[in-house]
């Protein structure tokens, strides 16, 4: 499918990571048998499962796209460092690991020593929310190959944390044991992540012009920061649950390919699917931006998390007791719908055209 | 000091990243006594070491640089992997890790499927050389933020690699033991390390025109291929040393900072010094762009490799049988020099204009 709003080619982003993926697997048999030797098991996992000597590592590397051009227009940079660590650590607690270290590389066209400060201390800031230590990382000049807005420093940031399973769990959350009738719990987003911004920045820059950053977004926010908005973090809520003794089967991070895709990735080991009747709707920027654009419901849902940020599958009889927990400890909550025996996940969107969204879940398409 | 030749300015690069790391700091407590826990033993070491519930992990990041321009302007893309797994495996084995696994992030303009397939066919195979794995990859589209050489698809391409410290070894190799006597064995480089490159393309730009990569440099090479030579990695042979029970005390792997500054690294621990009176002769071409941009030895010694691509430090009685290990095992070494007990490193230089250059160990400047 060519998505033709925002100039990317999903068909061909997939056929390059398969390509990737193809050369990544001949190199899987070099740590057979050795420390790091990676487990199979979870294929399509949010994280990966690596065994070191028996500890059970998880790694996963990720980027803030092209979200960094907001802070570039904004002059706002110490909020970027909350993205940054979520969407690394919140692919390793969609696995269940305890997200511990990150490790992150700054590329800049030139340096400038303010912004690079602003930007470390927004990721010491999440890092402490986040429970983990930065133990390394790497700031490269690379000159006229880095581009963006406006005539200060330009950068691309991006990161890559390792974890560890906690030993509550025998084996990598990954969906295995979910059954019909279980529930879906939605942890509610904040904003947009850190995915989907090449349509947000294009659909404001027709609607409100080359500074749209600037244009007054309501009487005390300008656009700018509405989308700059960080990421909420839910890693360290994740590990309190796994640690508190409550059994979580699947969790979905909702980043790009949104609810559909994700959480498909959580139901498929089982064929199962999903009613959502009841999800969190977006939040009002959101919608505007959706509104601004003439942007589906069908293509809204598939860029952008639309208000929920990370969703759980728990057992029927325990969700009363997970909710009230994830109240307590300062996150917003509901449930959004359960499993399914159908293979299907059926979505009763809230955008501006409520509507029945429906996957097939072999096939990842909507039906 | 101001770094002219090249555009980029060391004493800024510097101070970011003292306050990237000042930063970093204020996030070590949050892993204290659990997984992920940041031995502090080894500051200024080339990787980290993190205890994970007992395995003795390190981790560490790095990219390539401009060196992709080269791979842009000769069309040849499956060499860059050898010299992204280079830069991060060797900074593991330089404190005696084993490098056990990869993950990448390729960050383009827009994709191109026949690039990305070279570029991780190349990747596999330098994995593949040192015996590591690659779980988990990225690659992220942001449009005009990369930038490059001519018309194809450009990209910035970054890696973390995680790797597990021996048994064979008590703690990190770090210098910790060494004396004055020790033996310092220089091993060859293939060329040029992936780093330097601003300065080798703005020389080459201005001696040869905007397309010297097509000059010819003799009568089989263009000067585009020279450059783009790859990195050879060391790590699998420093394994294979330790493994073998041979005691190595101290690792330098000469990137950017030249012999000096990473030998530096591995010397302060002990305030030795080091005499280094027979090292290897820079390549043919790497002299030629000395000559070509009138580098002096000192600015030449800083930024690039010159022949030695990894240092070692051995005891006097073991050298001769180390080196010989290491010339079975296919590389090239040679007894550079020793280790002294005044605290300055002399390296008599085999660049255009040889000189005895010295720094002191303390202060890492040149007397």
């Amino acid at each position: 499918m060519k998505n033709k709003e925002s100039g990317t080619n999903i068909n061909l982003g997939n056929k390059c990571s398969q390509i990737a993926f193809g050369w990544a697997k001949q190199t899987f048999g070099n740590r057979t048998g050795k420390a790091g030797d990676l487990k199979q098991g979870i294929e399509g996992a949010f994280s990966n499962v690596i065994d070191y000597n028996g500890v059970r590592l998880g790694i996963t590397s990720d980027g803030i796209g092209t979200k960094v051009e907001l802070a570039e227009r904004t002059g706002i940079y110490n909020t970027l460092g909350y993205d940054l660590v979520a969407m690394v650590v919140d692919d390793l607690a969609a696995n269940g690991f305890e997200a511990a270290n990150l490790s992150n590389i700054l590329d800049v066209d030139f340096l400038d020593a303010k912004i690079v400060d602003q930007l470390m201390k927004g990721l010491a800031e999440a890092s402490n929310f986040a429970g983990i230590s930065v133990p390394g990382g790497e700031i490269a000049e690379l000159g006229n190959r880095i581009g963006g807005w406006g005539d200060r420093m330009h950068f691309n940031w991006c990161s890559t944390a390792t974890g560890i399973l906690p030993e509550e769990l025998p084996e990598a959350i990954a969906g295995q044991t979910i059954i019909p009738g279980d529930k879906v719990i939605s942890l509610a987003s904040r904003g947009f992540r850190s995915n989907g911004f090449s349509l947000l920045r294009k659909v404001l820059h027709e609607k409100l012009g080359e500074n749209w950053h600037a244009e007054k977004y309501d009487d005390k926010y300008m656009w700018g920061e509405k989308l700059l908005t960080p990421c909420l973090i839910y890693s360290p809520l994740i590990t309190k649950l796994i640690k508190a003794g409550k059994e979580i089967k699947g969790i979905a991070h909702i980043t790009g390919g949104g609810i559909a895709d994700n959480l498909n990735r959580v139901l498929k080991l089982t064929n199962s699917g999903a009613l959502l009747d009841n999800i969190y709707a977006p939040h009002g920027f959101m919608q505007k931006v959706q509104e601004m654009g003439q942007i589906g419901e069908e293509q809204a849902y598939l860029i952008w998390n639309m208000g929920n940020g990370m969703m759980l599958v728990v057992n029927e009889d325990s969700v009363e007791e997970i909710c009230d927990l994830i109240t307590q400890s300062g996150y917003d909550c509901k449930i959004a719908g359960e499993i399914t025996p159908k293979q299907e996940i059926i979505i009763q969107s809230m955008g501006n055209e409520p509507q029945k969204l429906i996957y097939d879940i072999k096939s990842g398409q909507k039906i």
